[in-house]
C-alpha cells in the first residue's frame, strides 16, 4: 500500500505536451492511462503474437520514476538524456523497493523491459508512446513543435521506434508528419540529404 | 484513430476525489491508470484464476462513457443513479461506435462486463475501482467524507462491493474506515439497528 499511495504523485509530474480544449500540460498519470488504452485498441497493428496485456502493464508502469526523476523532452540533448537515465535509475531503485520484494521483481522486470527494448512487446510499448503525443500536437496545432522549434527531420528520426515496434503504426506516423508538413504546423525537412 | 483522439477528452472530466499534495480534483483518465496500476500491484489479493490482464483492460475503459456523462459521486440517490446510468448507456452507444465494429465489440464487451458485475474479474475490478476514492480521502484527511457529510455506514456499505471482489481487500478497507473513525476523519455508524 506504500507503493500504492506513492504512485498516486504521478498525477503531479507534468509532460511537454499541451492537451487540446484544456489549456494546460498533460501529466505523466493520464498520459500512461492513454497510451495503455491506446494500446489496447491499436492492438491489431502489433506483430502476430505480441503479449498486449504485457504491452499494457509496460506502459502502465513505465512512467512512474518520473516522480522523482521528472518527464524530460523527448528532443533533450544526449547530455541531458544520459543525466536523466541516471535519475530514473535511482528513482526505479526507490519506488520499485516499496513494494514486497516478489512484486517488486515483478514491476521493475517490466520497467527494465521497457527500456531495454529487446521484446517485441517492449517496441509496440514504445512506439505507442512516442506516437500519442505526435496526435496531442496535432489536435493543438503544433503545440511543442513550434514551442521548441522542432523540424520535421528531428520528428521523423523518433519514428524509426514507432516503426521498429508496428510497421503499421510507422507509416501513419510519416503520413501524419507529411500531413504537419503541409499544414505549416511542422518545417519541412531541412536538406534531402538528411536522414 | 477517432476514437484515440476522442477518449482523451477524459483528462478533463473531473472526480469528487481531492488530490493529497495538488489542491485540485482528480480527472477520471489519472483515476483509470491509478486503479489499472493497483490491480497489477494487488494481484496477489484476487481470486485464484482471476485474469488480471482482463482486470486491467476493463479499468482503462470503464469510465469513458464518463466523457459524456459526467462522473456521479459514489453517494448520489437511486433517482440521480438511475439517470446517470442512462447517460452512460447512450455515451458507450456512440463512443464505442468510434472504432471499427470488431474493436467496437470488444471493448463495449469489456464494458458491459464491468457494469454487470457477473465475472470475477469485473467484481475485483469493481473492488479495486471503490478502494482507490478511499486511500485518498484518508491522505487529505477526509476529503469528500466531510465535504459531502458521510458517515461511517455509507463508505460500510460499499465496502461490501471491495469485499466482492476481493475477502481480503475487502478486510483492508474495514481496517481503513476504523482507523479513520477513531481519527475522527468519519462519524462512526449511527446505530447498532441501522444497516
Amino acid at each position: 500500500m506504500r507503493f500504492v499511495n506513492e504512485i498516486g504523485l504521478l498525477k503531479g509530474v507534468p509532460r511537454q505536451t499541451v492537451l487540446s480544449g484544456l489549456g494546460r500540460r498533460e501529466n505523466s498519470a493520464e498520459h500512461s492511462w492513454h497510451i495503455a488504452l491506446m494500446a489496447l485498441a491499436l492492438s491489431e497493428h502489433a506483430p502476430p503474437g505480441t503479449d498486449i496485456g504485457r504491452v499494457i502493464a509496460m506502459l502502465l508502469v513505465h512512467d512512474i520514476v518520473e516522480i522523482d526523476a521528472g518527464d524530460l523532452f523527448v528532443y533533450a540533448d544526449e547530455a541531458q538524456q544520459a543525466s536523466q537515465r541516471q535519475a530514473e535509475q535511482a528513482a526505479a531503485d526507490r519506488i520499485f523497493a516499496l513494494l514486497p520484494p516478489d512484486q517488486a521483481a515483478g514491476l521493475r522486470g517490466l520497467w527494465d523491459e521497457f527500456e531495454e527494448r529487446r521484446t517485441q512487446e517492449a517496441r509496440f510499448a514504445r512506439g505507442i508512446d512516442r506516437l500519442q503525443p505526435m496526435l496531442e500536437n496535432l489536435k493543438v496545432g503544433g503545440g511543442t513543435w513550434h514551442e521548441h522549434h522542432v523540424t520535421a527531420d528531428q520528428v521523423l528520426a523518433k519514428v524509426a521506434l514507432i516503426e521498429d515496434g508496428s510497421p503499421g503504426l510507422g507509416r501513419y506516423a510519416r503520413s501524419l508528419i507529411a500531413e504537419a508538413v503541409r499544414g505549416g504546423l511542422l518545417d519541412p525537412p531541412e536538406a534531402p540529404e538528411q536522414p
